[in-house]
């Protein structure tokens, strides 16, 4: 399945470049995907799973953008995982037949919305307690539909979830005794293990979550209730997580783009990304010998998970972010960089950084190849307020 | 002049809420403006301004929004600051006649549309390199228009600017020296400055910005020129500033609209401003009697400047931000709050914050008032790419 690619006749209303422009013509700061290295990465992620008996469900939180989405379709994904229910309805919208809302809803609008979606796709979502189950149910019948529901385990990460023991499953049996609800499994993800830097810390962390996440299938089927998915894993644990062989689904969202926190875990070669995901800023003052300003600041970049690497320099870094500016300290050659000098830089954060933006521009070297809309960005469903 | 209200009458596609409604039936995570707060605000800032010969020129970048603009406009502000072409585009057809580009501008496509721009408004534009004269320059030409150009001087930031000497008269004279261009001044601003904590330290830093900028002053004097402006200061060295004497123009944004950070410096009850900007945030889950999960996270708040501070409730703080969530720690009476319970937080730095969103819900107590579309955000120019 090819990308949705837009035609390159039609000059796109405030889009930031035409198809088939140069890197040198594009406005910045720009949001780049290189796709050559994107198509490596997911060629490479689909390779992985050949043989195991795990399938890839990507977190589509982290680019937001159908295209991309249907890339990863393309080559194996069995359907995707969504943050908010305005990314699961722009995913629908566009195609997507699978969509998994892996986070607790509770506002009655999104409610709503999430179970009038269920009767478009197979839509599933998390709870962590009994109230959540409860609302669910209430949409549900104000909708006419059925919603899959999982119930999110804590797995070490200590955020949302319930321990894994009787809470676990007093809350499935709660599930699998509406008649609006289906009881689908468990969400056992676990977000801080995705970032320790050794293999063998991720190694013992993935094994704990899949220790973690059978106490709670056995408790689970002690009530005579069954787990179709138990889904979990991220970027930084799935190789991991698949030698541990509980989940049946993976959620690793960012090996498609890439960003510096994320290549700053050791990792085997057969398992690291190359930076798809790329921020193209110009430089608009020299200041001094040693210090450069570019045009791409806290409104172009997170810096949630450090600055950003540039990619076509060394002997530069970047410090000091403000709204539009940051400062890059160089030494060396790099001290030869002029003003209105283009370079591209590694965001340190992928998912916030993309949510900056309106647009991916897809280049494959120097060429604009296509442009995608970051769609489920700011969407809300229309009508929604009417 | 009344802010750009939305006809309450008509449904808006996209809107995260009617006009009417109250705070409870809000979708979430939502950006509000506290009305009462920020009429306050506009309504201070312009009585420390009275019996002053500097005028005040708001930054628009970190509202990006007409509506707040038109009230700061009749509440005595002379025009606006810009960061980005965009922005001020935005202002012009809003209706803005004066913007100040405080900013370094080298790509060609952004200078044709400066000077463009120029036909149609006062448009000023900052330069601190002969580099960026000469492409304000073939831009004008090309568009057949005038520029205002002020040399920026580092007086303290250490970002972009030129020495205060030789260097700045030699701008100001080859702007001087050019058909197209106007010499218009000096921008002379410490961002720096603005979050010191403590009274004497921003005073010190007002004072020695001052000292800098009177030497620019006096070298551009000694090359017959005339510095008309002199613009710099924000919200956190006005007073100063004003003291000081030496600047013409105020650059003061956040003000308006304010956040945790600059309320965390020490200030005077008269320039102490109310907290407008707020986040509304719904609590999802509650998986400890001391944790609960907010569905504001990275992509609704910016923490560049520190965790956002919860305002309904005390005993209560955030921290471990990812994507769609925020983690609260409660103690004491905080342990009382439930799934669904909506609660307002005072983001760390308002600029990056706003940039995330749409829409600013303008609310006055409980009800939402109007609703102002943040129109420069991610705005592009209509047919830039045609």
């Amino acid at each position: 399945m090819l990308p949705v690619v837009i035609p390159a006749t039609l000059p796109i209303p405030g889009a930031p470049v035409r198809i088939g422009d140069t890197l040198e013509e594009i406005e910045t700061p720009a949001l780049l995907v290189d796709l050559d290295h994107l198509e490596t990465n997911i060629a490479r992620m689909a390779k992985l799973f050949q043989g195991t008996r795990a399938r890839l469900r990507p977190h589509a939180k982290a680019h937001k953008c159908p295209a991309i989405a249907h890339l990863q379709l393309a080559r194996g994904a069995v359907g995707f995982c969504c943050q908010t229910v305005s990314e699961a309805e722009v995913l629908v919208v566009e195609g997507i037949a699978d969509v998994l809302v892996t986070n607790q809803i509770v506002d009655p609008h999104k409610l709503d919305r999430l179970a009038a979606l269920s009767r478009r796709a197979a839509v599933a979502v998390c709870v962590d307690h009994p109230e959540q189950v409860h609302q669910l149910e209430a949409a549900c019948v104000r909708q006419d539909s059925r919603l899959g529901v999982l119930v999110e385990v804590d797995v070490g990460g200590g955020r949302c979830g319930v321990p894994p023991g009787s809470a676990a499953a007093n809350l499935a049996e709660r599930i699998a005794g509406s008649s609006r609800l289906h009881f689908a499994g468990l969400q056992a993800y676990n977000g801080k293990a995705q970032h320790l830097r050794g293999i063998e810390e991720r190694r013992a962390a993935a094994v704990n979550a899949a220790e973690h996440a059978s106490v709670a299938v056995a408790a689970v089927a002690s009530r005579g209730l069954v787990c179709e998915s138990v889904t979990g894993g991220g970027t930084g644990t799935f190789l991991f997580d698949l030698e541990a062989g509980l989940l049946t689904e993976i959620q690793a969202g960012s090996y498609a783009l890439m960003d510096a926190d994320y290549a700053r875990n050791q990792s085997e070669p057969r398992t690291t990304f190359a930076q798809a995901l790329q921020v193209l800023a110009t430089v608009i003052s020299r200041p001094a010998a040693d210090r450069a300003v570019i045009d791409a600041g806290l409104k172009a970049i997170a810096f949630d998970s450090g600055p950003p690497e540039p990619l076509d320099l060394r002997e530069a870094r970047c410090q000091r972010p403000s709204d539009e500016h940051c400062e890059l300290v160089l030494g060396g050659a790099a001290q030869s960089l002029s003003i209105g000098q283009k370079l591209r830089l590694a965001p340190g954060h992928c998912d916030p950084t993309i949510n900056l933006h309106d647009w991916l521009v897809a280049v494959r070297g120097d060429r604009v190849e296509a442009l995608w809309p970051i769609a489920a960005r700011g969407y809300r469903w229309p009508g929604q307020s009417s």
